[in-house]
């Protein structure tokens, strides 16, 4: 046996999750491609690139995994006067490996309104269970501390205290590490590390009101777009 | 304010985790009760017992919570002839909290044919979510470290490691402990707690074959009798 040692991917769909993917195989790691769905608006469109991304990257092991209990919990803090809604004016880009947040309230347009404290680690422990069967030794996840608006679970000091408790929770030799490869890269350093591997830019999706044409306007969309521009790339997906 | 602080109680309907809710209301703490169901066998059963032990205990703020997922991805180990089957040979009793393994396979009578690794890890990351959003300070589980065959999810260790991902991975000042008020028990002593704290075993539920009498005979109910037999008092729920 002389095979690539193998990583789960959580992959979104969004272009974080997409890089994180190339900067993985980089590393010479076989991928196993894991996408969480949350009930988000554009879900069906995510999973469309989810599905477009491993088929561009000839993945075939691919597990989808339903969360919805995360929006579940997420709700209860808004219909509770006595709790404080957690994660408020919390940036979208916040959302983990470019995930949308559930339940977006387009109405206000800043705030997403069922933000799940702890999500990272409820993706990290499903991610760490797979990983644990299919024998990975590594989950790569697009967090991006600089979008995270101080989130703690997108920290990197969370991800270090999580992998402690992946050593201390799975069977000795299980050895599964968490990488985070452009936690600390700037959005357009994240679009020129995608240039540089070919990422396939052009079958990720960002934003969190369209699925057929993105609207320019939201906040994922935003943040994508200054990336794009900095760089001085031209962003090939179709904008309203 | 001077109210109690509130504890999220995992809650599966067995006597483990019966009594840990009884020694956490001791310990002076509201409660909110969250019950995860894998789709094992007795779930409903075991749902029945956990809405019971609400009811006798007057808790009414309970999150009953489905993980089909974990089953999804411990199945495949079973499909892969290249992946090692994880958690073979596991003694029934190592299941968290009471929890019976899912798709258990009656017919080879020991093995859970779909056990998956770091199942606490995501249970904790839910209850810790909920916690974060309803302002609990702590999350009480049943784990027994004697039941477990040294299942590395079910080790104080693995719980320390977890609680410092929580600290990390919250708001500041969220301040969520990790309560195993039973991990170093004996099942005998588990029984006497219970009985000393008048907890309503005769509403809790362990076996993984039956749902209307337990069969007496499979590993979960075998523990269980052991421990009144040897603290020398009747187990209260029907028998086959």
């Amino acid at each position: 046996m002389n095979q690539a040692p193998l990583a789960v991917v959580l992959l979104s769909g969004g272009m974080d999750s997409c890089v994180t993917l190339a900067l993985t195989l980089e590393q010479g790691y076989s991928i196993a491609a894991l996408h969480v769905n949350y009930g988000q608006h554009t879900e069906r469109r995510e999973l469309q690139s989810f599905h477009d991304l491993c088929t561009y990257y000839n993945i075939s092991n691919k597990l989808v995994v339903d969360i919805t209990h995360l929006a579940q919990i997420g709700g209860s803090s808004l219909t509770r006067a006595d709790i404080q809604v957690p994660g408020a004016m919390v940036e979208p880009g916040a959302v983990v490996h470019g995930m949308n947040p559930v339940g977006w309230d387009s109405e206000r347009g800043t705030i997403p309104n069922t933000y799940v404290p702890f999500r990272n680690a409820n993706i990290l422990a499903i991610a760490t269970s797979w990983a644990e069967v299919i024998g990975a030794h590594a989950i790569s996840i697009g967090a991006v501390e600089e979008d995270s608006s101080g989130y703690p679970d997108c920290r990197e000091s969370f991800f270090k205290a999580f992998e402690k408790a992946i050593s201390e929770g799975t069977r000795p030799g299980s050895e599964i590490h968490i990488l985070s490869p452009v936690i600390h890269l700037r959005k357009l350093e994240i679009v020129r590390e995608g240039q540089r591997l070919h990422a396939p830019f052009h079958l990720t999706w960002s934003c969190y009101r369209n699925e057929a044409e993105a609207c320019g306007d939201c906040d994922s969309c935003r943040l994508r777009l200054k990336g794009f521009s900095e760089a001085g790339i031209p962003d090939p997906i179709p904008y309203h």
